[in-house]
């Protein structure tokens, strides 16, 4: 018998959510949306914006402007991000790499199986996470919102960066947190992996498309070999 | 026939919780428990502080010794409580009565429907979310960490708001945002219905024994006949 004929799955290679999957600032995030969309006399309570995080700013606008019935120019789109961010950077001296995330990668780096990152921020957002995990950003691929024209839970955001890695697209598993990661990954035709970290719930990662749900980064890295990760 | 001889159900009341069922509190509480552990030496991820809010702090305390293997005592776990009250306290301007929250309690008042609120939070954390829900304190039944030995998930906070209430126990259904509110209520023999304004997904809620789940107070209000919310 010929072993060498038979067809083999790809090298395995992952696309990873930033925010609630690698570093801990969901919840910062959440309230730096509060207290941006409270200065703009907006009231939305604080779980219905903790659904909605991780998916890209145009949508979650048009999500505000549905749910609360107030127009969405492009000024005042623009205003509540700038004080989304100001308010989130005052917070980040709270923002931790999540457990075993360094580990995680740099295992990866080790077994060498490609990894790219993928977030739904903007690239000078995610500059201090990228540093808090001590990621080489000149030798790792990462793809943010500035890169692409539609991001989650549209899936241009993942789809460039495994064109970005070079690998082929069967083998690709996208790890994040939120339910739009899920979405996005499916619409891919890549394997979604989910995270508790983001603080979403393992039934709304599952139904939303998630093969295997995890806690955390550490708890992935314990399970690696059940999802691929081993060196061809 | 004489329908008068029937067993009738007796008369429905409600036992509600606090933080995250009738105020947006949870979060705050979330990165305010975040922020005094930081400052304490301990790191915890945000999202396992979210999911251990509304327990008593006692088994919170006892739930971090078993995570991090650091050790509680009295002194350590006093810092940390009063720690969590402070920057509480700052991050109260941002905190708001949840959407229908008021019109619901006054929905039952002129229905003339027995409510209590019972929180494991201190009276004196309390006191700013029942101000702004517009209690009369003294005409309300409110049960608070102060007046029982154990938090939920024991049952006693619901034990003793039924008591203060006088009303019949089979008639009782508990109105909760936290595993912990639907494992306590499940203990007393009480319904348990889940709102989804703390952050948790519908799954945990059911999962926990939750027979019903809605958004938040508005939409509680909307299918208040529907959990024997009418005047008998």
């Amino acid at each position: 018998m010929e072993l060498t004929a038979m067809p083999l799955e790809p090298q395995t290679a992952f696309v990873f959510d930033l925010d609630g999957t690698l570093i801990d600032s969901v919840y910062q995030h959440v309230l730096a949306w509060q207290e941006a969309l409270n200065d703009d006399g907006i009231q939305l309570a604080v779980w219905r914006i903790h659904r909605k995080i991780g998916m890209s700013g145009g949508l979650f606008t048009n999500l505000l402007l549905r749910e609360t019935g107030i127009k969405f120019d492009t000024e005042r789109a623009e205003r509540l991000q700038r004080r989304h961010a100001e308010v989130y950077r005052r917070s980040l001296k709270h923002v931790r790499p999540l457990p075993g995330a360094r580990e995680l990668l740099s295992t990866l780096s080790e077994a060498e199986i490609p990894y790219a990152i993928a977030t739904s921020g903007r690239r000078q957002t995610a500059a201090p996470a990228l540093e808090m995990l001590g990621i080489d950003v000149a030798r790792t691929a990462i793809i943010t919102r500035d890169d692409v024209q539609f991001a989650k839970p549209e899936p241009d955001l993942f789809l460039a960066a495994v064109d970005r890695l070079g690998v082929s697209s069967p083998g690709v598993s996208v790890v994040g947190d939120s339910v739009w990661d899920m979405l996005a990954a499916t619409r891919a035709r890549f394997l979604g992996i989910g995270l508790l970290s983001g603080g979403y719930g393992r039934e709304e990662l599952e139904r939303s498309g998630a093969y295997r749900v995890f806690a955390d980064p550490a708890d992935l890295l314990r399970h690696l070999d059940e999802v691929g990760g081993r060196r061809r």
